[in-house]
């Protein structure tokens, strides 16, 4: 007997992992936060918020069914392990890329991208990685750990090397992070409160690899309260959409979308705003 | 590729569906709610919360693992024509019972429970209607319109006949329902505030074919405040899964459990508390 | 040409002012709340909720079209003169009983009542109090000020004098308040977490006239969440119903119901127990 | 004796309707929502929100003192027959034209503009549309049902014809309604994102009968959430006031302003801007 | 022994009273608040939500750390009587301009502003009051109280005399709020809507001693919801960030932030955002 | 000078550290919590909600200031190792054991009674544990990691060995947990449900040291809504009052109250019951 409405893939995208070009897949984890936690449960949300909007952009003059795109679903984590649960994101990027899938991660809390990092420089030696966030993430550590989601682009600088790393919208950090981003200014970009330079940039890395790693807090408050640490003064929605046609036609391998709290989503503007993020995002890329 | 976590069937129930005996299903229809919709939500919202529920019950000693059910998912309605709604699911409520399935149905609001007891009438010509609900639902029609929520029992009256149906824990309606339970008393048993009496109607209906409906709004708000039009004076949670175990030993051949609004479940705890209703329920009739 | 429908009248009471026996009013002030203020919109958030309810008891087999009540709308006050807003509430209530009307006042913080009762007791100069409350509001002052919601009914006291106070389900307050209470002991009586001694009490005082005032957070927060400072430990929703029963069968003069905070009411249950209680409070009355 | 305030007149304005210009009517109809119901409380809660507002405009230096409008109530619709409610829509507003009256309705679900567009029409054979919104509306069917939220603008061009509706700030629809408007081109105005060409067609409309349609989601979600489905990339509230300026200047015989949902209102955001939507509106227009 | 984590100074400003330059302190006072009250509970809130707030500002490169701030708690104030907060008020700026500290004021509601005016006024008889708000506040009396909210520039009117008052970002008042302002102009500066005109206010006033009030509804309802009366169109937080810092540079000799409303702030936002103002604030002026 | 009012001590408990006999202190750690996160914000949110609680008992006729009790704050934690974290707890209850005050904690999700355990066996190798749970916590693993807010029950048995436990109040588990509790029976007491037997076993450990953990979802979550799994079918505020009164009369030397959610705590409700329970355990033990 045929099965009734599932409504269980995001944003519709049910083609089956065989024929997919991109894999979307979760990874609820939010173990480090540490004002508001709730990320974990992002993916959840936005495959069900998902399913009201329309397929098409009509910005793009696109739509998803005509792209390749398979929702895998979600990892599953233990708790109060984040060494492990990298190892686990890590491992299933290795795996999606084996299979010549572009992997787009929904996040979970920041950290999880240096799982994805990690695996993704593994077969792209020459992996550069663009940034947008609110906040800069370049600690070396937070109250002693150092896997956090405050520090996982110094992490991921430590991994990709110098000259790779290109952040934007930065508008959040310790004095300590901001000198860091000076001092190794010829090595690591960073653009403060905007998109400039990005055309740049973009222009500079035609024929690189790119990981996209897109932390929603970019976002002004206003549009996306949704998370867990809101500051003021952000991107707005259109900003973040051309920023993500420049990057998403040049040479994206994968990508992540990551921050959104649902239970910080009281309005539930936010959960939309993300899923109207990601099939830009998938339209662009795929 | 094996596929991630999904977590798309409500209390983990993914027997096949060929395997099955009892299927679950939601019908996500809340067109003629009166007060404050959003009944549509139920069996979305309930599916995601269940995961957190243990399969076990420590009440009955028994474990979801041991039975066989399946959750179909939802059926797919459009906007706007209750009659149209009912017929999708009299259709089926018939289906499953050809398959030789016990449907297990999640409202939506209660008029869904005409489509149901109409098809399982259909097969079962001696049916019995076991009703619990704080609202009698015994108007003749609601400003104007037959099929709605407020009218759903006085339609199965006029399906099933007299001496079928049975009310308990009723304390809302207007002056005329109640003067209508009065005049028919012979006919319709109505036990008012609590399930006084259910043991004995239970032992009359050893070996007659049960319908239960279960409005969840008989439980006290204080326990069940996410429903659309919360009553004060209802049951405790206690009282009715003893209720639900003394007719779940009885010869139920479809039931219902409908009336959760999750928007008006701000705290989530009637999430919760609809999922281990249906637990109960499940483990009790399984 | 004839009017839409407005839904502006309590629970329907929509009887014209002259053939009016009860006259239900609002009294929108909260401004010595200590805690949590929002007590302000009870009035208009009840108007709104009583269209849900029923008009007609189950539990009394009565309706409301039997009886005679006018909703006057609310009083409008200033901000920031308690002893201004108390005299306003004296001279409506004083209309009120010159022309033959029955008093029923929402509240608004407790303080009210103090206008109230004042203007009551020059016409029924005999007038006794029966007070129902999870607080004593027994302090001679707070933070200085004599006119509070935590000091009403000491200031009852000193208009009513001794022998004319019956407190019902206190259960919060300094040990000031409590040891006057066991200090007056023989002149106000104090009957801790329950409504025991209720039916003797209203045995002795069968023809004397009595003002019913209901702070709505006698009742336990399980049920009545909505208020600014809720106390675990209170009386069932039953038990509310059935005490007001038994004062209401005695010579009630004027009443008011209060306390309920419609923006501490999160999940809406407080403002439909506070319809229902006035509804059977009215049934009862009237 | 002289009433009470009673706070039932939206902004305040209580003009006889014998002497009114203007009529405001709420018509509290989402029977055929799609996602998140709830617009059946919006006359409800603007009218009570809009008591907080000023009667003046600083941008119109003009107070709504100064203009003839009277506030009728809500129309009592039953449940579940969108097309019997369409014809009390039609019916009320042929009442209010033939009685010289201006219409202003307050949605609901954006269906109810069709009753009101056809009464209109009706006297005003060469109507012309004027429709602001984040969707085109412009399906021929949803779900299979031809009368729906997402179907109204359709209907309305199988009703007004070529040549008469001009739609600003759409950035939603299937690719079909998209393929439908580029089709349609030469006879259907279709501006996407925001207002260009509105004060070019506003010259072209000089002497013609304008409806003017305000779906409130045309605003950007992060000043107007509280709307079923948000989407991001609207107008600002500067925007939109100046488009309903440029409109409000023309010959318009009817309006209407919808799809604001109390329920999804959890800032109060919403509410306040539609009321200041609509107190511009009928400052501008009156 | 040592303490543990207390979290209880405003932005983590714990320099001792003796070292500071200067202090913050918050009146939580909401008691003449007309619609929504809740502003009592700002400072507290205030101090929790600042914790996660960097105390660095990337667009002033400057640290908390680098100035000398004490937070001294929050006054303690009685209910229902303004006048004598106000005095309490004015008691404690004026003690603390003796002991040559820069007093920072958190509301509460504007009407705070009128104690600390007062008392700086008495040192610095050249006083002139730079004023950024949504509403006008000009109102001689409200509801028939002189002190009040939607007064209280009036009465800082009446103390500081002509040509010492400058509002910026008015977008709400009565007729007669505007037309008093008109009449006034060439005594009270008044610019509707935004802040253009700053500049060269700050100019003229380069040597003078100024209390700057930000009445935190200034702000676009987008990003600053949680205010008691949200006014569409208002400022974006950058336009407030730097017309602050076109002030801050000026001879501020005390200044508050006031009206933001945490039972109003339901998506946590605005708390935020208070602090991010605040930090900005005391970072341009300290 | 003097400070200003800070709200800085639980329960207005501010007893310098050396003069007390009891230490209070908050745990806030939720890194293992396997559904809704957000315990890490109880003690700050008791800490403010507990200023609107009367000091005073009127069960227990007897204040706060009787007693000599201190709040030292909050343990500050990393994120992402729950091993370090309890090693913390455990250097902390060690000291205030040394120092010879009596370790009230407040949780955080319940995997912080390990800690506390732990070092209070070390200084009483006799040490019993009396357990108020609605869960067993007694699975070896969750998900692969053995510290776990599921698992704890069953570490503290692995150090406090047999007969040492007894859980009360117990509903929820997998299958294993109870078979485990009945396959242990002699020497694990478990109580399901309610408090039967407490009295029982207080008389047996009249004088033992005991170690008291109330997890405070144990009660039923019409009283008890904010905690990240609520369970229906649990114990009434006054029963549990009832049991900390047979516990605290006995010889208890160190206890917790955790699992109070406040993001989950949308009605206030939950963290004014858990304010009242810690005042009646202070007021109990003290």
């Amino acid at each position: 007997m045929e099965s009734l409405c599932r409504n269980d893939s995001i944003l519709g995208c049910d083609v089956p992992y065989e024929e997919a070009k991109m894999v979307v897949f979760g990874a609820p984890f939010d173990g480090t936060t540490s004002n508001r936690p709730g990320t974990r449960f992002a993916s959840t949300s936005m495959r069900q918020e998902s399913l009201a909007l329309e397929s098409y952009s009509p910005y793009l003059d696109k739509d998803l069914s005509e792209i390749a795109v398979h929702d895998a679903g979600d990892l599953t984590f233990g708790f109060g392990n984040p060494a492990k649960i990298l190892q686990e994101i890590n491992g299933y990027v290795t795996k999606l890329l084996k299979d010549q899938k572009l992997p787009v991660m929904i996040g979970g809390e920041h950290l999880v991208t240096l799982g994805a990092v990690a695996a993704t420089w593994n077969v792209y030696p020459d992996l550069h990685l663009v940034h947008f966030d609110a906040h800069a993430d370049l600690r070396q550590d937070y109250l002693g750990e150092e896997l956090s989601h405050a520090t996982v682009i110094r992490r991921c600088y430590d991994i990709l090397g110098r000259h790779r790393i290109f952040q934007f919208g930065i508008r959040s950090g310790t004095a300590e992070e901001f000198a860091f981003a000076r001092k190794e200014a010829r090595h690591l970009t960073q653009q403060k409160f905007n998109f400039k330079g990005l055309a740049d940039v973009m222009r500079q890395l035609a024929n690189t690899p790119i990981y996209l790693t897109i932390d929603l807090d970019v976002l002004d408050p206003s549009i996306f309260p949704g998370t867990g640490t809101p500051e003021a003064g952000g991107v707005t929605f259109d900003q973040l959409r051309e920023a993500i046609l420049l990057v998403g036609r040049g040479n994206v391998v994968a990508c992540d979308v990551n921050e959104l709290s649902p239970p910080c989503d009281t309005t539930g503007v936010s959960t939309a705003v993300a899923c109207k993020v990601l099939r830009e995002l998938l339209l662009t890329i795929g």
